[in-house]
């Protein structure tokens, strides 16, 4: 029995349903081809317990921004770990990071950390409540924005209640969007938007400027909070908000919620508002054990600085292009038909002819590239890292090129050219 | 200035409010005496931005029970941070705390690992109402549970939605608790119960073996989820649960939600629970990017290795019991009314004369304190820990005889001996 198996197996006595969440492979059908547990990572390769090495292309789901093991981001938070980090107060290294978020990120006049990113869009649901007055969160059909039960993706264990204040609307679609409004203008709270849509399984869109303005509108004509949801995007398309790359729209949010690549893998997230949300957010009372621990903190504040000092987005977006590229071609010249959607540096590869909740092709296609070494998902946003090199690359379309040679002999697809 | 004063000014800045939650010092009435910010910590000390060292009974609100920085538990996540801590799914570190957990504690046949304490009590609410299809949520009257909509001490931002389903009752008092259960009796998801007693002010009260009973009793005839909040108390009382030192009771929860004190400041928190409730769990979902971050796990197994070993909980009940038994004797000299309450490792100094919500005899008592380089909290739970020596005790009661005998002559008291 390999280790994996092994570990499976005890985890299965130990964790209701063998592992929660995102990480749990057999959720997306991947349980009998994925490892899932891994005993190390060193730049753009991860090796799953048995020892297996891969290309990874998850990144953590997104936290390692840097790489693994980033020696920037390990001298910062060792030395806060060294003066100890959580006291009866923050130590000064909050204060720093936090001026320097102000600094970075234009729509911003002031910040709250927290651990995750669900900590962090709840409270900007609460903040947009606390400052309006009002209760209706409008919120995109199928967009993820956390797992607790106002806004889970699952409704076991929710009430009715949990959900009496939201309306959704259809994400990059105005006019469903004031549609949804309409009813609620006089108790509109906030508008909910993803940095981009990334929902599972589905093609991924960057926001229209169009879309964009008509939020922008909705809010200011009710004095509704326009929220971006960052959680997983943020730091990876522009460091001053994925926005920023929409072009002509010249839209800023009001609460924005980070987390995953803020810090590198060290467990971090925020709030970041504008002024006129300041005592809204003053007023409500969040907290917790562990939302001062300043090597999380001195991790965020390395890992926001390099990724700026390097143009971290800028690298990611090359590297994802190229990967982009070589498997448009790829799959030109073995006829399958493929759709790549999403940012270059969160790119999700679908097949258009697979019937959604399958993912037939995307299954065989991310199996034959973990048999020879390249980490992907069928149906998740995936994730390009700075430090994945060039040969990583070339390396890891090597095996994307034998995987679509599969998926094309499997399903009978040929050549176009 | 202070440097203390100049962060205090750049935080109101960038942090809207100065800072959030409870460690926010103004919010206690401590602004003007007591240090916002720390640099240092080392043993049974605390230092200041300023370079002033304080003995100290706060421990971050209660995350540093072995102590800043124990040599144990800092190896073992550096052993992980060696590896990689984030990986696209566990290291194989998460099995084996898993099972740690799952043979220490007595109910746990299963354990689910998150960040916050409000993440787990928030699952454990959402396991209850998935495993019983109920939806009402039983809690005491001023028990604090976590600083989301559904349960926070503040209803700023909360619609009355989020809280539809909580029903009140008195801590304790098991009529109360029937009366509150009766009307519900058919949609009783789960009683929340605390450790023990532990609301902001009040006196700290053990759970009666009676209340406890009936809790039992409510839950095995409803189907309801009996669940203990440990996260203040867990690990600091009783290495197995801080019921098992309510004498003759034979009580266990259901579910139970663990944080700040199981990881020695990394953070990390978890639920355990039942069979009774495994499949209720597994069917829930909720997930974060860092839960299974390997270097929180890592030192979290290390610590409850750590504190069984020492039998930490003793050894805190020596000192805590050696404090107070030394102030209640001061307070006696000087003939000063005071009141403490709550197991001897987390104590707090009440005095029966103070105005609840002004507190002027405890703010005296702890500002001079304070000011003679101890640091407590005049209305929060305090925190002993094993780190503290026999001589941090003794000279810390040097320093509260002080303060008290400031007491008596401001108030007016006079030595009964």
């Amino acid at each position: 029995m390999s280790l994996d198996a092994t570990l499976r197996k005890d985890t299965d006595a130990v964790i209701p349903g063998g592992l929660w969440g995102h990480q749990n492979v057999t959720r997306y059908g991947m349980g009998d081809y994925t490892p899932q547990f891994f005993s190390r990572a060193k730049g753009g390769r991860v090796w799953d317990v048995d020892g297996k090495e891969y290309i990874d292309f998850m990144a953590g789901y997104g936290p390692i921004v840097l790489g693994p093991n980033d020696p920037d981001v390990e001298a910062a938070a060792q030395a806060q770990r060294e003066t100890g980090v959580v006291f009866n107060g923050p130590s000064p290294i909050l204060v720093e990071v936090s001026k320097y978020v102000v600094d970075l990120i234009p729509h911003a006049d002031w910040v709250l950390f927290s651990k995750n990113g669900t900590d962090a869009t709840t409270q900007c649901v609460t903040i947009a409540r606390s400052a309006t007055k009002k209760r209706k969160v409008l919120m995109a059909k199928g967009a993820y924005h956390g797992a607790v039960p106002w806004c889970s993706p699952s409704l076991v264990g929710v009430t009715a209640e949990d959900r009496a204040h939201i309306v959704l609307y259809d994400f990059n679609d105005h006019t469903s969007l004031l549609a949804a409004a309409k009813p609620h203008l006089s108790d509109l709270a906030c508008v909910l938007v993803s940095a981009f849509k990334h929902d599972l399984g589905r093609t991924h869109e960057m926001p229209a400027a169009a879309f964009l303005q008509a939020a922008r509108k909705l809010c200011d004509d009710t004095g509704a909070a326009l929220i971006c949801d960052e959680v997983r995007a943020g730091m990876r398309i522009h460091m001053q908000g994925t926005w920023e790359v929409v072009e002509g729209h010249g839209v800023r949010p009001d609460l924005a919620a980070w987390s995953k690549a803020v810090a590198n893998g060290y467990p971090l997230a925020f709030v970041t508002g504008n002024n006129k949300f300041r005592k809204g957010a003053a007023n409500i009372y969040a907290t917790g054990s562990f939302w001062t621990e300043s090597a999380s903190l001195a991790a965020g504040l390395a890992t926001m600085k390099k990724l700026v000092r390097i143009d971290g987005p800028r690298r990611m977006h090359e590297l994802g292009t190229k990967l982009r590229d070589g498997i448009n071609e790829q799959a030109r010249k073995w006829g399958v038909p493929i759709e790549q959607s999403g940012p270059p540096q969160m790119p999700v590869i679908l097949f258009p002819d697979d019937k959604f909740g399958k993912w037939e092709r995307g299954h065989v296609f991310v199996k034959e590239a973990m048999k020879r070494g390249v980490y992907m998902h069928p149906t998740h946003t995936m994730f390009v890292n700075v430090c994945l090199t060039d040969k990583d690359i070339e390396d890891a379309l090597k095996v994307t090129d034998a995987a679509l040679e599969v998926v094309a002999k499997q399903f009978g697809y040929r050549s176009s050219l």
